[in-house]
């Protein structure tokens, strides 16, 4: 007897469970939309996710389906369930992944710590709400966005008259005044086990991940304790099944407000591949197979992970891999394009400084 | 510019150099014998690695071209040479791993510590070896042999009268005393530099390892030095590109002797996937490749491999992964059979008794 799961979605995140996949002996197949992504040495059918036939015909044989992005829509996942496949995180925990205004509707009826927010169906309605927030707040579309695509920072309704003209509210948040960004990562398996990883910091630029220092440096035990019970909560109250981020703010003033959840293995966790003694995406295979957890217990005391954005050419390898032995190489098997990401760095260590010296050096050397 | 290797043979090595070359960014292609091998997922073509055609196609766009496995016949390797494919280990060092008459030779003319050997091409020069050795010795056909196989303890010639019947001289070894058995690996690039991991125990049940410790327990800085000392010589002077094992005897009156060679990834270096900052793996790859090598310190005080033998099913996941969960596992994707190795489970920490019984239990509930 083997056990095969079933990834929906070539990217980067379905490439980084091949490894984990291969040593756990599972089997692992991926469904790809196009030849030569970066899952494609996995790839067994290549199809649409939001096609019904293709996606039903692509989960059988497999012991469960997971995902690389969540992107397939709810129709979809429900002819999955309907079918007798075995989906997680399944749709009625990956909805509120899907849809931003859901997502806080949800969080705010379990009385968890959320930016003010409004769904605004007009400029009307957004204008009223700039009004109570100080004339500024940040717009996003419910569903479909990504990496600073589908936000916006407005002062007037009319900034996003675009997006309205769609005939679908918006939603529309208090601009928080926060100190840095956080996640805090765990995976939950069906039968309730959860296991966290450290809280970490997250460094943006223009709505992208940079850059990750695990765990948060000078984080109190309060703050530390928080993140755990916000991400605990949502995951268990929501069913959240394997790999899940919840993104945090941590205000001025010190509270903790969740900003997005993303329900699969996560950028702010691609440390934990180096850093961790369970990489969160051996850790989602677990959790999704319903297998016992691994131990999340870090390697080093200090772990920086500094995505390598736009260019990738095997030709820097001499030079990086000389100058910076002791840092982790990942690359995704992406045609390189400006911003882009197409792989990370990590260094791990004593020091915070050297180590956040190495990884962005390393990272450094394949940039344009 | 993206680099890919091509390696001949499908077995676990060659699946096990799939999650470095992912993380790497490195293409990888195998050519194997038949569908459903270990390196399955990898697999570009079904061949036949003595069929010079098959090999030459296969060739045809990689790197470089690797080995999963020894057996590659030289008239093969020199038709990739002559067709200006890059083959790393190169023929003229990979004769020395293939032949273990002309390997001792070849390590007798360098001056290397060996047991007695003789070539015998006769029962009549073997019990002549056989008197002037205690009356007993070991016996091997110097090609093909592995895991035992192809290996015979003899007090009389007539005990491998099947083989002389061949044609071909055997390769007659004195019985050494020896306390245990260890292994130095190394990885060397075609430039000349060099990467050592600690010189490990390697413990062997009917010519077959069963259990790996790394560092060997005890080992005085004498040993080390010399075991060292042995591999490095050899892999300069046989010109040896790769990841590289040098299979030793430490006997009772505290000599090293050489007892085999294997050029390529070796089950003495599993340990190195958890206990190193680079395995044995990545290393090959990067060696192959004339990249800089990685560094090999160790993770933990201590590592403990113990091979999987026989079956593996994974509906006994839940109960080992949840009495060891500190423990790294490791299947192959391979049938079960009696004996045959099918996996490895690795454990580290600072106590060498808790990290054997650990690994042992983990290994324990895989085997029949």
């Amino acid at each position: 007897m083997s056990l095969t799961v079933g990834v929906i979605g070539g990217g980067q995140l379905a490439r980084m469970m091949v490894p984990p996949a291969l040593e756990l002996g599972l089997g692992i197949r991926v469904l790809a939309e196009n030849a030569g992504e970066s899952a494609g040495i996995a790839v067994t059918q290549l199809g649409d996710y939001r096609n019904v036939d293709d996606v039903l015909r692509f989960a059988e044989g497999a012991d469960v389906i997971t995902f690389d992005h969540e992107h397939v829509p709810q129709s979809v996942l429900r002819a999955l369930v309907d079918a007798g496949v075995v989906v997680r995180p399944g749709p009625d925990a990956l909805v509120f992944a899907q849809d931003k205004l859901r997502m806080r509707a949800r969080l705010t009826e379990l009385g968890l710590p959320v930016p003010d927010w409004a769904a605004v169906a007009s400029v009307d309605e957004l204008d009223a709400f700039l009004a109570e927030h100080g004339g500024r707040a940040i717009v996003k579309t419910p569903r479909g966005g990504y990496d600073g695509k589908g936000v916006r920072v407005v002062s007037a309704g009319a900034e996003v008259a675009d997006w309205l003209e769609r005939g679908e509210p918006l939603l529309a948040e208090e601009l928080v005044e926060f100190r840095r960004e956080l996640s805090q990562m765990l995976a939950r398996r069906p039968s309730g086990e959860i296991a966290l990883w450290p809280v970490v910091e997250s460094i943006q630029r223009d709505g992208v991940c940079v850059e990750v220092i695990a765990p948060a440096p000078g984080a109190s035990t309060k703050l530390i304790q928080v993140a755990a019970e916000i991400a605990t909560t949502i995951a268990a109250e929501l069913d959240v099944t394997g790999a899940f981020a919840v993104e945090l703010f941590e205000t001025t003033d010190d509270r903790l407000l969740v900003n997005e959840l993303a329900m699969r293995p996560h950028n702010s966790g691609h440390w934990s591949i180096d850093g961790s003694a369970t990489s969160q995406f051996e850790q989602h295979l677990r959790a999704v197979l319903d297998l016992p957890l691994g131990p999340t217990t870090t390697r080093d005391a200090w772990s920086v992970m500094v995505n390598v954005l736009g260019g990738t050419t095997a030709d820097r390898y001499p030079a990086a891999f000389a100058d910076q032995p002791d840092v982790k190489y990942h690359f995704y098997g992406k045609e390189p394009r400006p911003g882009r990401k197409v792989g990370h760095a990590t260094a791990g260590g004593d020091d915070l400084d050297d180590v956040v010296f190495r990884a962005r050096a390393a990272a450094a050397f394949f940039e344009d």
